[in-house]
């Protein structure tokens, strides 16, 4: 059995509920775990949690992201070299985004996802591993792209 | 009225015929459409066809990507400053995504959604007005994200 990874979570106001129900669950599932905030649902800019958990998501965490829709913190995300962040709003989703993707952070909608599926999206994506072959050379892709 | 702003598609093969479809859909409605590929449904790499429109909707067009599940889609086009790419299941999504992110790429998926929730989701994409206000700070503030 390969050993768990670490988690990190972050949200805002709008994901702080999602976010506080899925840390619950992954520590009955035995996983350890990093909270960046928010601490409550009082108003924050999404903005200011990407970062705490995309540096420990580049120290080899996975990383779970939660904003009302989670386009705010997939577009900040991803602005990082060696960050995959993936939206998704079913398990199917999480399954691609570990198989062609190797996503390496989960990102919800707390807005968009119900309780249950929320649960089985993070349930998949922290089971799928990542196929490799054809995939490889496309993510590798993603960190050298350049308008010039 | 505002005059329509230009297009720009790009898809892989696997969101070739999904990217054709709504190709000649906002064609009806007047748009003026670029299509950086892919040409057909022979296998390419995702990757290859993100720069393209980016450089594209950083000169002011309006962009669509499309992929098979839409997510290798969104990390590439990320990665640049002034990009808000955004996945979309569903027309509520679109609808957030221009309301608070002022997404300027729709990014859909072409094995997640069905071809009428597509132009759904790209009909509420392009009459959905920013709302500023409160998602201006939080916008900006992403393109001045560091790890320092």
């Amino acid at each position: 059995m390969t050993p768990k990874p670490s988690l990190v979570f972050g949200s805002d106001h709008a994901g702080f509920e999602l976010k506080e129900l899925l840390k619950a669950k992954v520590e009955e599932w035995g996983y350890s775990v990093k909270d960046c905030g928010a601490s409550s649902t009082d108003a924050v800019d999404y903005s200011d949690y990407i970062v705490p958990v995309v540096k420990e998501v580049l120290k080899g965490a996975v990383g779970i992201l939660v904003c009302g829709s989670g386009i705010g913190m997939s577009i900040g995300a991803n602005r990082f070299k060696g960050i995959h962040a993936a939206l998704c709003c079913d398990a199917f989703m999480a399954k691609m985004s570990r198989t062609h993707n190797d996503a390496n952070i989960l990102v919800l909608g707390e807005r968009l996802i119900k309780t249950d599926e929320a649960v089985a999206c993070l349930e998949t994506f922290l089971n799928t591993p990542f196929e490799n072959g054809r995939h490889t050379c496309r993510l590798e892709k993603l960190d050298h792209l350049t308008l010039s």
